[in-house]
């Protein structure tokens, strides 16, 4: 605490985001990164690309890397909205998009930022609780609100909510921004993209992150309504106008006109997700129905916690919440089969010395 | 406008930056980029990182850049804090640094992003004048505020304040955080880091897109106190863990390793400023002294805007501020040594023809 920091800093509660250990040789399925590397046409990119140009400004606006998305989800560039990584978006969107006074409603197990963000711009936060499957209730959020935010699927739970259920959500909302935060869509669900062009109050997030395994480049997008995406432009360009170096944005562009390389790996991804889950319900664990490159796990005998701690021992990462109603569970992200093995040949090992 | 957008969003002024223009073969001295490319060890530093790890979340906490950083500058790397370009750090400075309810102070004639963040952040502003000379007079920064900057050397005119005076402006302001803005320290200045040790209530923020010729990889950082840092890092922890990419850092850290290039750049571009500043007297221009990589220059007898026009026509384009007291001015970074003979060959023919 420094008699500089103003109320603002005083009252914040930082997100601290997931390990990123320095020692070689973890079997890491802590963050949810993909276990293949990026297309092999985004590094040639990158490369070509990478010279003495980086003495120039990139080009503030993302044109080319915001045709790409466009083409690729079949809306215009003025549609989508370019961050560094999608939490900046986020961020932008809290800060420009959800009305003050009223509380921003999300589910009560969700992605861990959005509390933060209320904090950082003085919102008020109500949450929604799922239901016993952990499912989110549409009917849980037609109560007064600021804006509506949620991820499809959800995390840290993986389960999808059907787009019909998303249009509920929608329809009982039509004065507040209703956010859909897909950073895990490309691994099972269906993109609510589809839905933009009939709800001007719908607001889609993606990430190159996971499905497109650029955890490391930090590239983020929405798609929406060209009057909210000139929304997030303003407050964009009121505190940075060069969000993404000219690296990722030649990087992310690569990306998607490599479709076929995207298809595969997502494929092979959800492939070993479902050997995994097989691999985890022969041990005797619960395992939440997932739509995401993760599985959210409990043993009905054995306590979460321990289950990590006895992990790390063995070299193994996995996330444990320590928060109400899921202080149980372990989520694993789905890694390479190797690291999937490496994950279950540890488990009843660490289970019998518990 | 839209109904979506709340009331901070319609409120906003944002900043314009200078153009990047897509045309080939443009003389382009409207942004201060270096003339120089980075150095070559950047371009290979950054392709030993261009793998399959990209894959994998940079570290949030940028820990090898901070201590090469801390290294160039002895100071800790507990007393560095990294951002996506300066004007992320400053965004953060201003957000939870600057007490509200008091204004902040800056110069009239300043950065004119400055004024855009108390517009994002709801903090009220009050300009400080230049003297007659355009210089930061540190008597006008003795009344009531929540937070004073300043750049130094200042822009767009390039005029440096010793450290002398910017200790009298620390000294008037003891309970309020006073940021130097030093994105151009590199060309002239010397920089106020060799203070922060002694006030408590400095922070210095620079920037890796001008004298390290890296605009195109965003990356700035400032350095203070680590109470001061630390209130950043609670603010940067709400707001995006991963602002800078792997690539981006990597880059950064070689960056500050070959300080061989860096010297012989910097110099280089202070002997091509020279030239530059003696082939405009000869035109009859006033140029003020400059320490930065950009000359602020009115002609007498020419109006500002027409001969930004002018120069335009044949293909210089350089940057002009429509704003009292400089809208007579234009602001020439100083390029190549052919570009600023293109400049100096068109300016005779741009006055001839007015």
């Amino acid at each position: 605490m420094s008699r500089f920091w103003n109320d603002r800093v005083r009252g914040l509660t930082p997100y601290t985001p997931g390990e990123q250990p320095k020692l070689e040789n973890l079997v890491k399925l802590n963050t949810n990164e993909n276990p293949f590397g990026p297309s092999p046409q985004v590094i040639a990119a990158i490369k070509g690309v990478l010279d003495e140009g980086l003495r120039l400004y990139p080009d503030p606006d993302g044109q080319s890397l915001r045709r790409a998305i466009a083409d690729w989800y079949q809306v215009t560039p003025q549609q989508v909205f370019l961050g560094n990584g999608s939490d900046e978006v986020l961020a932008h969107i809290f800060q420009g998009l959800f009305q003050t006074g009223q509380p921003v409603l999300f589910p009560d197990i969700t992605y861990s930022f959005y509390p933060v963000y209320c904090g950082l711009y003085g919102l008020e936060a109500v949450t929604v609780p799922l239901d016993e499957g952990f499912r989110i209730d549409p009917a849980g959020f037609r109560q007064a609100n600021g804006g509506v935010i949620f991820p499809n699927p959800n995390a840290p739970t993986g389960c999808l909510l059907p787009l019909a259920q998303v249009e509920e959500i929608l329809q009982a909302n039509p004065h507040r921004v209703v956010v859909v935060d897909e950073a895990y869509v490309d691994f099972g669900g269906e993109s609510a993209i589809a839905l933009v062009d009939r709800y001007d109050n719908l607001l889609v997030t993606q990430t190159l992150s996971k499905s497109r395994s650029l955890a490391g480049l930090r590239v983020g997008f929405a798609v929406g309504h060209e009057d909210l995406i000139a929304g997030l432009e303003r407050v964009k360009n009121s505190f940075n106008s060069y969000p993404l170096d000219r690296l990722a944005l030649a990087g992310a562009e690569a990306a998607f006109a490599d479709g076929e390389y995207f298809q595969y790996t997502r494929n092979a991804v959800i492939a070993e997700r479902e050997k995994l889950e097989l691999g985890l319900q022969a041990l005797g664990f619960n395992v939440l129905p997932s739509a995401a490159n993760f599985l959210f796990v409990r043993h009905p005998e054995h306590d979460g916690a321990g289950l990590v701690q006895g992990l790390r021992q063995r070299g193994v990462i996995v996330r444990h919440f320590n928060k109400p109603r899921i202080d149980q569970y372990l989520r694993i992200t789905v890694g390479t089969p190797e690291q999937n093995i490496s994950l279950l040949d540890a488990l009843p090992l660490v289970i019998n010395e518990m």
